[in-house]
């Protein structure tokens, strides 16, 4: 009891940490008490997925990942679902064995520099290269004429999209905007330091200024997991591209993408979010260039161990599907992660079926240029709706120790809450077992 | 030819980077031309230093590091002392062999989290641990009663400070001030951002408003190598103690230091200076927290690999003197550091002697608590004063092909440069070399 109640009071202060003190209100404080609300439903159990879903693991690894999920801690267990940690991701990784394990001698990659003829010089050249030829496998977005900007996550890469675009003379701070429902930490990392290049300006959708903007494209969309294109119909516009979820186990690839500014993420692509690390593909050279300066002066450059990391498991993902013969043991990457997701989504679904409390969004069909495969998105959070009279739909779930994050920081109503899809096996399954179970009495 | 054109190039794209181009004005346009003022002197060859300096290296990675400076060399190439580029050390490591090799299974450390119970959530124990354990070897800096928050390098921690100690609803930023010399990069990480919170308020000496202000105490000091203590004098300040160069190859540890808020980074003490991390000690928890705060809104934590890294690198460097018998093979890390920068500053000495045309500072003996040593300061730069009529420096080395960065970028006369006193052997050479041959006809 004493441990759940540190892990509470450390869940307080990360969530705090990333949302300025607005997320955690206090874990007994929603008007719906657990003991008046809460029952246990058999038809909630997941034992069936579970057993499914190990089939094809090595019986060596099999034993550190069995679900030991129980009615008991269905029942007692805070189920942190806040943060869209992609520890779902570790089995894969773990099946492949040391193919992907990295080494680094003491004396190696302690400059500063990587390549001091590239314009962004502290980018690694392996790194640089696994991009490049994944993009090409999975056919998500051109490379060609383009400048990489790596960065310390994408977090870092969007800021410096907003430094290398703002005017620097201007006498007011540049308008930053996004569609509602908008990933929650965009308004917090464009105002935390008070800038005065740039501001928070919300929902794109009521943005009507004559005035220089920058419009936050993020398709799939965080929370929402909807495809999406630009809003504000001016001409004063930059758009920033966030493509960190335009992946095949997440959604139909429909063609190469194609914008000016386009970001992505090693941490929803091959789940590596420890590595912090992320990439820019840029058009315009100028822009490249300042990006390549605001990483300077924020961090001087980009950690190599992370980009050499990274470049070997870029480049593993990629042989699992170009060299599939060399590699029999192992399911192809994006076949692995589809196959996964489709089971929790559906899971998922199930679960809110029985519960009749909460609804999902529904997702159009489209055909994948790279799986060949005809499907609806499955993306890597739950938007999900509290239904009929639950107006607070976070506080809700808290009272049922589920962590999810409120719809209003995501420009929205408080009826919704963003649940990550991505945690551990055990996890998702108590999560969805309590969910179903989930009734008023 | 062409390769050293695109050197040039790049070296102005990095300077544009680090000194919002300030640095880099042209090749050749300095008002004195290299053929005028260009002679070659034999006095300045440094063939036996070479010498005496490889006589410990093991033969199969003696080829790698042999030097291969010669007139021509010397006469040619650009050397670039821009940068605090630590090249220097990968010859110690290099030595260590397979000791400080790190592995990483492509599945571990895939989690944002290090340790949900600790207040900086993304701190690696095995980090945390080393760091202490270092800290206590050397008795350079007090650890109990203190918070530990690791950085993506102390670039990172200085931001992460300003944002922690800032007044959240003050009517003006908050200033900022260090006393001249100061770190060129101090007045450009504060004020690139335009921050409401704090700005650049220059020489901390000229420092006389009633107002709350942040001091940086940089000690040893970046630019000129001198121990250094707080020079306003108020009681509204908070203090910043950059303590990067508090390390025995560099200066006399001569007590553990026992400030609210204390910087270091493994570029300087290790040389892992592609590694990307430094760490902070913090008295107070507030300060901590904030500080974790914004690390999460500027990167989501910072890499776990370079933190792995840095944790078998700094355990092995701590091995190097408590087990030496461990390690027979091997100089202790502060012992080889330490005489190779006492080579370095007797080698830089001597060729500046000779030129005639450049002073260094002098710095007081002191006995060094660690090693039981008593000597002067060697610090990683030299900060270098043309005498007579020179009245750019840097324009002047420029024009010998000799990039160094001037002191006015530092908040000081333009007499003066700063140069890095840690790339690797030859290019140290040829820079002395280069030096001491410079004259007037």
């Amino acid at each position: 009891m004493e441990y759940r109640m540190m892990i509470l009071g450390h869940f307080l202060v990360i969530s705090l940490a990333l949302n300025a003190g607005l997320l955690y209100k206090g874990y007994s404080n929603g008007k719906h008490k657990a003991q008046d609300i809460f029952s246990f439903n058999n038809e909630c159990k997941n034992a069936s997925l579970v057993t499914n879903r190990d089939a094809h693991i090595p019986k060596r690894t099999k034993a550190s990942f069995s679900s030991s999920s129980s009615s008991s801690k269905a029942l007692n267990e805070v189920i942190d679902l806040d943060h869209g940690d992609p520890t779902m991701y570790e089995k894969y990784w773990q099946q492949m064995g040391e193919k992907t394990t990295v080494v680094i001698p003491g004396w190696k990659f302690i400059s500063y520099f990587s390549d001091v003829n590239k314009l962004c010089w502290f980018l690694e050249t392996d790194f640089e290269n696994a991009v490049i030829r994944l993009h090409k496998l999975v056919g998500n977005a051109v490379t060609e004429d383009r400048h990489i900007v790596v960065g310390t996550g994408s977090t870092q890469l969007f800021q410096a999209v907003l430094y290398a675009v703002s005017p620097t003379n201007a006498s007011e701070p540049m308008n930053v905007v996004s569609a509602a429902p908008f990933y929650s930490s965009y308004p917090l990392i464009t105002d935390f330091l008070k800038s005065g290049l740039y501001k928070w300006a919300g929902d794109a959708r009521k943005f009507k200024k004559d005035k220089p903007y920058v419009e936050l494209v993020t398709s799939p969309n965080n929370p929402d997991g909807l495809s999406r294109e630009a809003v504000v119909n001016q001409n004063q516009g930059i758009l920033i591209h966030d493509l960190a979820y335009y992946w095949p186990q997440y959604t139909s690839i429909s063609s190469p993408a194609n914008y000016d500014i386009m970001l992505f993420t090693v941490s929803k692509s091959t789940g590596h979010a420890g590595t912090r690390l992320g990439w820019a593909l840029v058009k315009d050279k100028e822009i490249a260039k300042k990006m390549t300066e605001f990483i300077v002066l924020s961090t001087i450059g980009v950690s190599k161990e992370s980009q050499l990391r990274a470049a070997k498991i870029l480049q593993v993902l990629s042989d699992t599907h170009e060299y599939n013969g060399n590699f029999q043991e192992s399911e192809p990457f994006f076949d692995y992660s589809y196959n996964l997701m489709a089971r929790r989504w559906k899971q998922l679904r199930n679960a809110v079926n029985k519960s009749k409390l909460f609804s999902l969004p529904e997702f159009p069909h489209g055909k994948c240029a790279f799986s060949s495969r005809t499907f609806a998105s499955q993306p890597a959070f739950a938007w999900l709706k509290c239904e009929g009279e639950i107006e607070d739909c976070e506080s809700f779930l808290r009272d049922h120790k589920i962590i999810t994050r409120s719809g209003k920081h995501f420009g929205e109503s408080s009826k919704y809450v963003r649940i990550s899809v991505l945690p551990r096996d055990e996890i998702f399954d108590q999560f969805t077992e309590r969910l179903c179970s989930i009734n008023y009495f």
